[in-house]
């Protein structure tokens, strides 16, 4: 099945795993331990544009690497939102918040924290650690 | 079951539905249309904390008033979010956004725009366009 990852999704994250659905994807920003999900289908823009089957695996992948974040990094909370007003692919935004994070316990978005990119060797060990747990954690 | 909606997710909605997993609010604030989704299970913070079976009943919800709000206000983009750091009783937001709304394109967050309460009239008028539509379309 054909599909082409929104450039911008790309240049702002490393690949991590292709799942059922989704692509996963590290966002490149050490301020927070930030997974991209992106359907991979064409032309979705909306969770009401996949059919009711993909829906399905959204959801499952969705806590899947919510469960992922939270084990992994013991977050206070997940967040997760699918906004798409600047990159309307469907995309998944699903990070970990803790109580002393700059933001708490407003959203992310209310305050302006600068990102900050890992270095190739911080990505690479990042997204073995994820893989790892995937393997390890076949379901959510 | 037994189920207490958050006070604070009541005080600042009114009710709209109740699904087969969620109770449907308006959220008290005509600057958006905007729905929150709350799953009537107690001691839920994490869409994984959820059964495998009630994720895919909230991907339906979350999808038919997505749907919902695009058919009724044809907005631009519908945002999706699930972040719970003020409130952590699991709820979903769910609303409209405009290419000439006044945070557009950064998330809602990003830009203090202030809540305007609705009349007792203009919220009873809303609540039942959302009831006539969900009346009339049964499925997502």
């Amino acid at each position: 099945m054909s599909f082409t990852l929104d450039h911008r999704l790309a240049d702002s994250s490393f690949p991590v795993a292709e799942w059922d659905l989704c692509h996963v994807r590290l966002k490149n920003d050490k301020s927070w331990h930030w997974l991209y999900l992106v359907p991979a289908r064409e032309r979705i823009r909306e969770i009401y544009d996949l059919t009711a089957e993909d829906q399905q695996l959204l959801v499952a992948e969705i806590a899947r690497a919510g469960r992922a974040i939270n084990d992994l990094f013991k977050p206070d909370k997940i967040n997760t939102a699918a906004l798409g007003n600047m990159v309307p692919q469907l995309h998944v935004h699903i990070f970990g918040r803790y109580n002393n994070d700059p933001a708490w316990p407003k959203p992310v978005w209310a305050v302006d924290v600068p990102e900050v990119p890992y270095s190739e060797e911080e990505a690479a060990a990042k997204v073995r650690q994820f893989a790892d747990y995937f393997a390890a954690c076949k379901q959510a």
